[in-house]
């Protein structure tokens, strides 16, 4: 909900009421989005380095060379979801605010084709023109409420947090390293790779499992479906890290 | 533009007029998407396997083990952004089919209360009811629209294309390789990878600036701002990982 529906009179709905609403939504909304950066940033983090590190233990790499690449990559897939992350959330800031800037401007220099537009979204749902024309003309009257319903139901954008970019940045970033820490932590005790290779394929699929039945649980999806999904693109991944890696090998 | 909307008779829009927006609108929302699979998927292919091999380059790695680690990475990262974007697609699918189950139940069943959201929803912009109460009862005679209305409206979903999961796991896979492979190309070739690492720096600082250029031109953020800004993070993971893979090593 934007600060600019806030200041809205609300005719219809109490304030109390309204209130309550609100802080519901928003709560909501975060820590959905908290869940989502975490899911992503452990789904990359428990796959990838573990992979990585399955394929170079395969190819006969000591564990110290498979402990030395699995943490460089974690740094730099951290690094690359995090920070990448972060820049893509500041663009699309960036973005509502220039496409804000246009619709006012458009509300201000051609009303007539506006509001044409809002006739436009309200008739796709069978409305006809006698039954929206109160509509159309009670957002003429209200600058602000226009430009907000031209945001959200035109252009279909919600106006973005600016404390989210650096949350959900920081969140995929430790996320992945948690994730990424799990298949490694073996090799950093057996130092026959080969060894410590068995240890970590039981860690990370068990990890996997956990990992895959919490985010269908979260998800609202099957949870035990998805922790069998989860845990078998971790297979195939290292499965083709690992072929790969003794192909290059020879 | 889902096909339930394409059923509803559009009373003010003539049907030619309306096809053209549609077709239009269609085209550029999946232009779209493909441009950020693949900005998705070159970001970190570009900047993994890069800060990878160059952080086992400077300890003391050959082009081989180089070449092996950052070859068995690129196949488990696109693997995992992959069919994990293919995953997470579909979840998304069932996700809109259990909301619009839901909420079509909730038409028949609670009417009022689906009205009186409607309502809500509407006087967040200042609308009064004698303004919204004909729009409320033309989607009440109208179940389809109305379904259509609370989907979009009150939950803020779009109806999921079911081929765009495929298509997205796939060009983000494809340019996961495609990034990653930019990094290596010298380590084939330069068989010492303290050599190697200094053409794959080069090389995947062009690409990084370049890349970044392009992201920017096609978000409409700024390009050379964006150029320094994708190089730059291509820089700080190397920089990590090359650090961190000199600490492992001691």
């Amino acid at each position: 909900m934007s600060s600019e529906e806030d200041k809205i009179t609300r005719i219809s709905i109490e304030p109390e009421k309204q209130s309550l609403l609100d802080h519901h939504t928003e709560k909501h909304f975060t820590a959905g989005e908290i869940v989502r950066d975490i899911i992503l940033g452990v789904s990359d983090g428990l796959t990838v380095p573990f992979a990585l590190a399955a394929g170079l233990s395969g190819a006969n790499a000591s564990s110290s060379i498979v402990l030395t690449a699995g943490i460089a990559e974690v740094a730099a897939g951290a690094i690359s979801m995090g920070l990448g992350g972060y820049l893509a959330a500041k663009s699309e800031a960036d973005h509502y605010a220039r496409e804000m800037k246009r619709e006012q401007e458009e509300i201000v220099a051609v009303p007539e084709t506006e509001a044409a537009e809002v006739a436009e979204i309200l008739a796709q749902y069978g409305i006809e023109p006698h039954e929206y024309s109160p509509v159309v003309n009670a957002l003429r009257k209200n600058p602000q409420a226009w430009l907000d319903f031209m945001m959200r139901f035109e252009l279909g954008l919600e106006k973005p947090d600016p404390r989210r970019a650096f949350q959900s940045a920081f969140t995929i970033a430790i996320a992945y390293v948690l994730g990424g820490f799990v298949p490694l932590f073996p090799y950093m005790f057996i130092p026959q790779a080969l060894d410590a290779v068995l240890a970590s394929v039981v860690i990370t699929l068990i990890a996997l499992f956990i990992f895959g039945y919490g985010k269908g649980h979260f998800t609202g999806s099957r949870p035990i479906r998805s922790a069998f999904e989860t845990a078998f693109i971790g297979a195939i991944a290292s499965a083709a890290a690992f072929c790969l890696a003794k192909v290059v090998q020879h």
